[in-house]
Formats: C-alpha cells, structure tokens, sequence
C-alpha cells in the first residue's frame, strides 16, 4: 500500500503507525495512506529558518522570481503525471486543468510580476517618501522586509495541486521557506507534485517541506515571524486561529473559508438578453465545474422575483444535460466528489436546507452515473433549491452544502436583492450579470464592502471573462466575515503577507544607503565622469552632475511654438498670459524646459546609455519667463538589472533650477544602460 | 460629584448605580465617576448605522477631509480648556502638548493628505488596473469602499485626547462612525473634548458616540462590517480579540499594546561622538516624558558592552537633574504617574525585573518631589536597571514596567545587538544611534520585520528628529508579536482600515463607470466641443478626440535638435543610430513627440484650462522615424475637484498613435481646469 512521503529537514520521512486511509474518489478503492506520526514539528521549523531562510534571504526578489519560472517550466514538463493521479480525485480534464495548469500558471504570473513590479533588491519600498520635517534633514521611507520564520501553508482538499502553488509563489517570492500541508482527502496528488519539485532541484535546500497528515502540535510553536495561510473549512480555520499560542503570539493567520458566494442577475436581464443567457450558462458551469467543490461557487443565485420562474427552468434544462460519471468515460462532463465522506457531508446539508426549501432539481440520494457505480464513487447530482422568501428565511444564507448546489432566491428592488447578498456575511465572489451599468454599478456600491472580489458581466465582457469562480494570481482572493477576513495573491500584495512594513525614519543619506534609492536632499557622490558614459555596473545611486545654465529667451519660446505647434495662449500673449491667474506674462512651455534640459545633460555619443524609455512625475512647480536662467541637476535615483538581457534599467532624478535657486521643474526618467559583463539580449 | 457622562444615540447619558472612582494624579483626590450602566449598546450601534453612516457616505472624501480639517481649527479654538484638565493626569505641560496639540495636529494631516491623497470621490482605487484579458474586454481594477458598519475605539489612559482623535480622523475620512471608549483612569480628560466636538456641531449626527465606563456585551453585537481599533495591555487586547463573536466573524480588530521597544547604540558612537550625546539625551527624554508611560517609551537601551559604563553614568548624571513633582510648579519636568494603581503597578514589575537587573538609578518607593506630596500623588523616580547578560536572561525582554522605566543591556557584536533587538519578540518601535551607515543599515536588514517603526538618528538628522517615541500621522504606528500585530495611521493606509478591497473584475466601460476614472479600452464619449473649450463641470470623464496626423519629417528632428541642444546620436547620426539595438535608424527626440503632441491637442486661445501643471508615467514604446505620422487620442481620465478653490484637476489620458495605428507613446497630463461656478482662488 502506498504510504504517502511527508519531506522533513531534507529527507523523506515515511510514518510507521497512526495511518489514515485516502480512497479513490471514482472507486472507492483504497489509494493510499497518509500519517505525520514521527515527524519532528520543531526540527523542521529550524531547519526551515537555519537553511531555507538563508539561503532565500540571499537571493534577490529578481533571482526568485526566475526561480519560480524555472520551477514553472519543470512542473509543466512534468504534468501528464500529474494529469493521470488527479483523475482519482474524481475530476474531469477541465478540473485538473484548473489545478494544474492553474496552479503552474500562478508560479509564472508570479514571476512576471516579480520581476517587473518589485526591484532587484531585497527590500520592498512602500509608497513615496515622507516628508516629516521642514528642512527635509530627517525622512521617513516604508520599507517591507522578509518575516525570518516560516510560512505554514494548509491547503484544502479540493486544489491539490493550485492550492499548494498559489500559496508557495507569494511565500517564496517574498524570501520565506514554507511548510505544505495539504488535506489528507487528495494529499497522494500534492506528495507526487511536492516530489516532482524536490526532484527538480531548482528551490534551495529548506526552502519547502512537506506535511502528509496531521500538523501535530506545530502550531503551538510558531512566533510573531511565522505566518500560517489556512484555506478550508471556517470550522477549523476558527480552531486553528483561537489557539492560544497563535493570539498570545499576534502569530500572522491568513484564512479563506468557503462562503455562501452570490450571483445577481439585474432586472434589465430579461429572457431575450445575451445577459440572461450569460447568468444562466454560469450558474450551471459554478455547480458542475469540479462537481461544485469550490470555495468560490455559486451558492446564492439572487434574481428578480419576475423572472424567477424562467432562471429555474433555463437552469434546470441545462443541468439535465449534465453527463455525470468516470471522467475516464467519454462525454462525462462532471465527476465524483472527492471521497464519500463529503457525498455525506453534501447530502446532510442538503437535508438541511430542504427544510426551508424547495428541491426543484436533483436527487440528492441517487445518481444517474455513466461509467462508474453511484455506491462505489463519491457521486452526487446537482441540486437546485428554491428559497421563496430569502429575507426572512436565513437557513440558505448560512448553510453551505459543499458540492453542486444551489439555491434561488427571488427579490424585488436592487435595493433588497444588495441586502440578500450581504446576508451572506461576506464572500469570497459575488458576481452580477447585466447591461445596464447604472444598475450594476448601484449593486456594487452595496454590496462590495462584504466581498473580496466582484465580477460583472455583460455581452462586451463575457468573451474575455475568467468567470465567476476563478481567483486570479493578479488579483485579491479572500473574503470578509465568513470568508475567513483573509486575503491571498492579488499580485504583490500577496507577496507582502510574508513580509513586515516598516516605518523608517532617518537622514536622507542613510535611507538611501538603505533602500538603493536616492532619496531628496541625500547626499550625493561626484561621478568619475559624465553618468552617460558609465555602464550600469559602474553607476551608483547617489551620483549626481549639475550642468551649465541656459538663459531662457522670448526667441526660444517663439521657436518652440513654430516647431512644436503649440500656440497656447500663456507661451504667445503678454497681456493674455498675465490675465491667467498662475503667470505674470509670456512663459516658456513645459515641454521647452523638458526638451532643453535635455540639451543640457545629454552626452550625444555612443556610450552605455541604449535609450531613454519614459518619464516619470513631472511637475513644473515654477513659471519660467524669458530671461530665467536654467540648470540641471542628474542624479541617479535607482537602479534594476535585468538578467539574462545585458542591461539594467535606471531611474534617474531631475531637478530643473532657476537662477533664484528655485526649482521650476521635477521629474524622474527612465534610461536603459548597458552592462559591461554581459551583452545585450532583446 | 462629577458623574462622567456617555454619548449614546445622539444624547447625553448619565449612569445612576456601578460607579468606580477617577482620582486626580497628583493630589488623589476624587475627580469623578465612571459608569456606562444603563447604555443600549445595541440601540448605539443601530444609531451609528442608521443616521451617523449614511450621513457620512453621503460625503465625498474631499468633504470629510475639510469637515476634520473645521473640527481641528475648532479644538484647537478650546484647547486651553484641555490643559487646564489635562494637569489632574499628572502631565506636564509638555506632556499635554503632545497629547492634546499633538490629537489636534493628527486631524490637520489625515485633512491634509485626505485632499492630496484621495479623490474627490466616494471610492478609493488601489493600485492600477490589472490587465487580465488578452484583449482588454475584461478588465480588473482593486477599490476600496467603506464599510458599512461600526468603528469601536477603544483607548489607553496614557494619550486620552491624542487616542481619541488619531482614530477618529482616519475613520471618519473613510466614511464610518465610531464609538469611543476611554480607559477610565483619564476619561473626564476624553469627556471633556468629546463634548467640545458636539458643542461644534460639525459631525453630522450618529458620527460619533461616546462611553464612559464598560463596554458590556459591545463586542459580542459586532458583525463582518465592524472594526475593533484597540489600544492598551496586551492582557486586555488579547481578552477582547479572542472573543467568540469576534473571531466567528471575522470582525477586524487592530491592536496596538505596549511592547518592549529597544535603542541601540552602534560601536562607533563612542563618548566623543554627537551620536552619544545624543542618545543619552533620547534615552533619558523617553524615560520621563509622560513619566514614561508611553507604549513607544525606550524599555530597553543595548549599548556596546565597551561602552555600558559611560553610557549608564551619563544617562544617571542626567536624571539626577530631573525635577519631578506637580507640574503646576515652575521648574517641575516630570509629573505622576496616571493613577496610584498604576504606581503599584509599576513597583510590583520593577520589583520582578529586579530579580535579574542590577538597579543603576532610582528608587522604586519613594520619589523627591516638589510641590506635592509623595503619598498623595502617583509619584514615581525614574529607575535605570542593568542586565548585564541579556542574551541568557531574558526577563527584560518580557516584563514590562509603564512607567519611568529602562534596562541596559550590553553587546558585544552587530549580529548580538539584533539579536537583543528581536528579543523583544515585536515592538511598535526601535531607534538605532550612530554614524556608521554600514552598522546602521546592517542592524535594520536584521531587525526592521520586528518593528512597526525604526528611527535612526545621527548628527545629520538629531536636528529636526521627531524621536523616537513619537508617532507620526503620516507613518505607521504598530507591531508585530508583543506590538499587537496590528497597524493604525500610516497616512492613507490607516484609511484603509475602515474600508473593504475588493478585486472587481468586468467590462473597461463598467469599471470606468463605477470609479470615475478612465480604464483602457473603455467606451469614449464625443465632447460637444474641444474638451479644452470646456469648464471643469461639463467635462466628463470618457470624454474624448482624436487629432489630424502630423508628419515627423527629418527637418523636425534637426531643428528641434538645434532648439534644444539634444544632439544625442540616435537622433542625428543615421549609422551610429542602426547601431543602437533599439532602433533601424534616425529617430525622432521622444520629447520632440511629446511637444508636437501639444500642438496637435491644444486649444490655444484663453478657456477653462489654465495650466499644464505635470505629466505621469510617459513610456516610448516604439521609435517614431521620419515620414511617420503622428495623432493624438486625447480623453478626460479622471476629475478631482479642489473645494472653494474655483478650479479642479484634470487628468487626461493621451496616446500618440502612427500610420499603422501602433501607439508610439502614453501618457497622463495634468491640469487645472476653471469652474465655471466658483471664482479662482489660489
């Protein structure tokens, strides 16, 4: 029998007693077993910070990030494994796909992301700088640091593999070694992608490990460093997280719990609108997809009393034509749930929920199955509730049957249909389908305060939509209130839940120093030569040039304006310009002052600077008359390789100045530089 | 007897039994009562939904930033009021500076930065849009909106009038109401101001409620929609955090407790250095401002072990000058501690770190004093301690005395004095003295992800240092572990707290609908003339025109070259120019585009638009070559507009696209467009 491998302190570790067994979801037979026992919680915990952490640490955002994509392109080569062992979990090819392919999809979001939205650096910088005091000699700067304990990652069983991947992405990115800990249902199929990660030998020694059963007493060991993301039940994330050791400790607990997700449909959205049709394709695909074993799911399909009846039966035709049964069988088009312990979980809920209301379709005792016997699998038909009158009747609002059920619910006003969605308590999703955007809009305003996500779709959207039920590694997934309060991914911010944001307060120069960023009024450094002429390994932050002053003439702006076309009133006429309630007569264009500041710190010759690719926060801040006098102070302000490509991008600072010492202009731009060690590559 | 009095439901409410005693700090004599018995607190929290929020929401940002902004000017109008009641707490004058002009300064910032900061606008966008089709039909774009229901501050005795208001001006700008709760021991000061608030009558009703005594069963009424904000004893946040109802709904809670905040002198602050002075200035100032009871105060001073004995002889020869008694006498720098329960409190803790410190300086039971009597007042000396092995004993890293309170602890490296640092297992704040930028930088990246907050101070910055005990509105303000895990202030981040995020997900046209601003690919609007012909209120955002094309000929480039002194070779040299990986040849100055881009789009006679004050996030993307030909989309992106000002920003989207209609350039530009209801102010 096959005893599923937890991965400690670098070693496979196999229990010897306290086995659990994991059926296959389509047979029922047994698939494998599943026991921590032995395991030793605090040896992995220092392991993980003796050697994952370091080794992490000494990486860059940009390194782990191309650590990620090289873990991405493996797994990827590796998937029809992955593929075959998933179908024992009772899913269809479409499920695995969002598994598998979406949870290596979120590895290379995530390094996209990685490398274009943080530096090649270690530290994080959050928002601008402020300016804390009047002379500008002590400034403060948000910094986001790596957390130096552990990432304690409890996935649950209905994504083995997406679960354990959007999880370590953010974690690993951030520089934290993380402990997986899937549910036991489906932990066979994590154990063969968690292999298949050790195998590749691309993540740092301690940098993962891996928990087959039970996590023991790890969670009374954790400090104010460690971070548990705990996805699951809102029952044992509510265990979980009252435990004395995680409050006493502040112990950082991110939870996603199912919730009772909604999805409206307007009033505008009549049987003859592409939007009905929309509405009613989603909640069939939200209660089949993965046989509805999704924390995102429509539980609640919220719709005007009107057109209630002609939603259940445009539901009801299209879920009879639901092939169920071995996805191994062609034409099956939803599989079995995960293990039979959940087909008793679904149908006690269900029961449930049948007290106060209608069954308009599914038998919750018996399925028609194609392929595969009803008493061996973990089968179950999709069920179709109706609750008549779902404000006074809470039951559908807080019971949720954890496979493909739904329930109707029939409103009145957009105004009760927001307070039906908001009885949910919040949700993870909650989605509305319509044309008229002022109804859709309204219907956001109240009800996006209980939601972690919203998505509207009309005819213009539906094309391009990822649906209902899909978390995306770019954006926001979790919930408040029932959802578990948590948040996971949403691009960077995910990457931040591992990392402590910092207050930083000091001189100019040692935040500089700190951050590799110039920062206003920091000292700077006088460059052995013209910055232009420096490639961008001899480049240092802080180095800064000031050029000759250019006298700034009636004939320049006359010029500019022939040249440019630009024959705004305030650059062409005296009387006019000082009716203007900012000027005291002509002045030079901003794009004068840009272009000629250009004039004055370019050097024009071939040189390591390839091109200048933007600019950044220009603000003029003073009007520039004829006769003004301007220099220009080059600072460079940050810097960012980028690997493999033989450049790195810099950020420099520009300050215009006037002959009074004031500045009429400030604004970043962004060079590419040539490296001096690599070529370039495009 | 001054009985204090509650705030409830927009009326006055006076306690008739369950009374406890507040004493005056420096004589000890009795200054009033406290009960809330008899409050309904549902009934305050109804009140709070169904009048105080739906006034608030009605608001823009921009309104309720100027109505905190008017409540400011207002207290401060009353704040000698303030002082005269403040002097019972034990303060000193100086003490009640930063509590009472220091609250009032916190309402003038989150006013400030609410109008800088946020847009006019009852919805607050987080981060740009998150582009997440292929063809930009579905767009996805993270807002925050308010929550819909209750603020619960609940306040330490240390700050009762800075508390107050440092939590009431980030949640009133996000739109939700709050009720107060004092700590008793100071709650006839926060009485007080409360009161002055309503007298002003500047907060709409239900904005603000007020308990003077026990919080009852508040917290065990609150939903996913409402926050706890807590100040105080680890003890209490931890009791109130892990209450059933909190935890089962998620409801936010923020806590912010006392924690053992560390100052670390580096090695190279040697007695000779400005450096030592200085932080044997800061140590001694944050033992006896507010008599040490400050939840930022330097528990823990870690000194290189070389340096333990001078540093501990001149922080003696300071206190020894220390004149303590009511600070109602002239001379007196230091007054009481808040309460004579707090004294025992502080002697039975100085009596258990004694156990393992050495006392330097001080005596815990009994105190000089000038101008009061030491049994009748909360005196208390300051007390300096030793541990002379803090890396094995760690009793001063856990116990924390609130009160005039510090321990030495000596080092003998860098990586030591970190470690000493993280001891304290999270902290709201650490400060690091010294000239070194390389140790002062080392001991950052080794310490900052257990702090909140790092001030670092050398010669350069001491002059305009705001120190280390002081938060500041614009930063965050909490800690990891000990520190309560939570975060408040931090300028608009602390905003965010009284909001939800949500990821909302749809058509461009729907989400620049629901947020006012412009997204890419939404649906344009034909202006009824040149949108610069328009005043800031007939301006929509969608609005938008294409320009003619203008040819880009080789004369342009040598002109514009001539007129700007831009003789960069990619421009001029035809060979030197194909050389450049970027380029096939000749290309024309990207700021050459962008001022022909100007005279394609600008309407040049006297209107609406009178000024181009920036430009935002300019990117090439592809060169532009002579015999291109160039037009302008210009829309209106996103509108804010500034109150009693007669004018409002404008944001314009504008895309410069070639003959093969490939967008060349992108960018925002900034300006201020007329009224055309209100006169220019400036």
């Amino acid at each position: 029998m096959n005893k599923l491998k937890s991965y400690a302190q670098g070693q496979w570790h196999t229990a010897t007693d306290g086995f659990k067994p994991c059926h296959h979801a389509i047979n029922g037979q047994l698939i494998a077993q599943i026991s921590s026992a032995g395991l030793d919680f605090s040896g992995m915990l220092d392991y993980a910070k003796s050697t994952g952490k370091p080794a992490l640490a000494q990486m860059t955002f940009h390194e782990r990030a191309l650590m990620l994509k090289e873990l991405a392109l493996y797994l990827m080569s590796r998937k029809k494994e992955f593929y075959q062992l998933s179908a024992a979990t009772g899913a269809t090819k479409l499920d695995s796909w969002i598994d598998i392919d979406g949870g290596i999809g979120t590895l290379f979001v995530y390094s996209g992301k990685g490398r274009r939205e943080m530096p090649d650096h270690h530290i994080l910088l959050d928002g601008p700088p402020e300016h804390i005091s009047k002379n500008g000699s002590f400034l403060a700067q948000h910094i986001c640091t790596s957390l130096q304990g552990v990432a304690i990652h409890i996935n649950a069983f209905n994504f083995p593999c997406w679960g354990m991947l959007e999880k370590l992405a953010p974690s690993l990115l951030a520089g934290v070694p993380a402990i997986v800990k899937p549910a036991s249902d489906t932990a066979y199929l994590t154990e063969l992608m968690f292999k298949a990660m050790i195998e590749s030998g691309i993540l740092p020694p301690g940098a993962v490990q891996l928990i087959c059963g039970s996590t023991g007493n790890l969670l009374d060991l954790l400090s104010c460093q460690d971070v548990v993301a705990f996805t699951g039940s809102a029952y044992t994330g509510l265990y979980l997280k009252s435990k004395p050791n995680i409050t006493k400790n502040a112990v950082r607990f991110t939870m996603e719990a199912d919730s009772l997700n909604c999805s409206i449909l307007t009033p505008d959205a009549t049987p003859d609108t592409a939007e009905f049709d929309l509405y009613v394709k989603e909640v069939v695909k939200e209660m089949t997809v993965k046989s509805g074993q999704k924390c995102t799911a429509i539980r609640r399909a919220i719709v005007p009393a009107a057109l209630t009846e002609a939603v259940a039966a445009a539901i009801q035709k299209e879920l009879q034509k639901v092939v169920i049964g071995d996805p191994a069988h062609a034409g099956v088009q939803m599989g079995s749930l995960a293990s039979q312990a959940q087909q008793t979980e679904v149908r006690e809920r269900v029961a449930e929920l049948r007290q106060s209301c209608d069954l308009l379709y599914g038998d919750p005792d018996h399925t028609e199955v194609t392929g595969g016997n009803d008493k061996e699998g973990a089968f179950i038909s999709p069920i179709l509730l109706l609750n008549s009158d779902p404000l006074n009747n809470h039951m559908a609002h807080d019971i949720e049957a954890f496979g493909p059920v739904s329930t109707l619910m029939p409103y009145d006003s957009l105004a009760e249909a927001a307070q039906l969605a908001n009885l949910g308590q919040g949700s993870l999703v909650g989605s509305i389908f319509g044309q008229s955007d002022e109804n859709v809009c309204e219907l956001v305003n109240q009800t996006a305060s209980f939601h972690g996500r919203m998505v509207l779709v009309n005819r213009d959207s539906a094309g391009e939509s990822s649906g209902h039920g899909s978390p995306l590694p770019h954006l926001v997934h979790g919930g408040p209130g029932r959802a578990g309060g948590g948040e996971e991914m949403g691009g960077i911010r995910g990457v931040k839940h591992y990392m402590q944001r910092t207050a930083i307060q000091g001189s100019p120069t040692t935040l500089m120093k700190l951050t590799e960023k110039y920062m206003p009024k920091a000292k700077t450094i006088e460059p052995p030569q013209h910055p232009f002429k420096l490639h961008y390994e001899e480049l240092q932050v802080g180095q800064s040039i000031t050029t000759e002053s250019r006298e700034i003439t009636l004939a320049d702006i006359e010029q500019f304006a022939e040249l440019s076309g630009d024959h705004f009133y305030a650059h062409m006429d005296e009387e006019a310009a000082a009716r203007n309630p900012f000027f005291d007569g002509r002045v030079a264009h901003g794009y004068f002052l840009v272009s000629m500041a250009a004039g004055l710190f370019v050097y024009p010759e071939e040189g390591p600077v390839l091109a200048n690719y933007g600019l950044d926060e220009l603000r003029f801040t003073e009007p520039v008359y004829p006769g003004d006098l301007i220099r220009i102070q080059l600072t460079c302000k940050q810097k960012s390789y980028r690997r493999g490509k033989g450049y790195g991008e810099v950020r420099w600072d520009l300050q215009a100045i006037n002959q009074d010492n004031e500045v009429v202009a400030a604004y970043d731009i962004l060079t590419m530089v040539a490296s001096n060690t690599e070529p370039f590559e495009e």
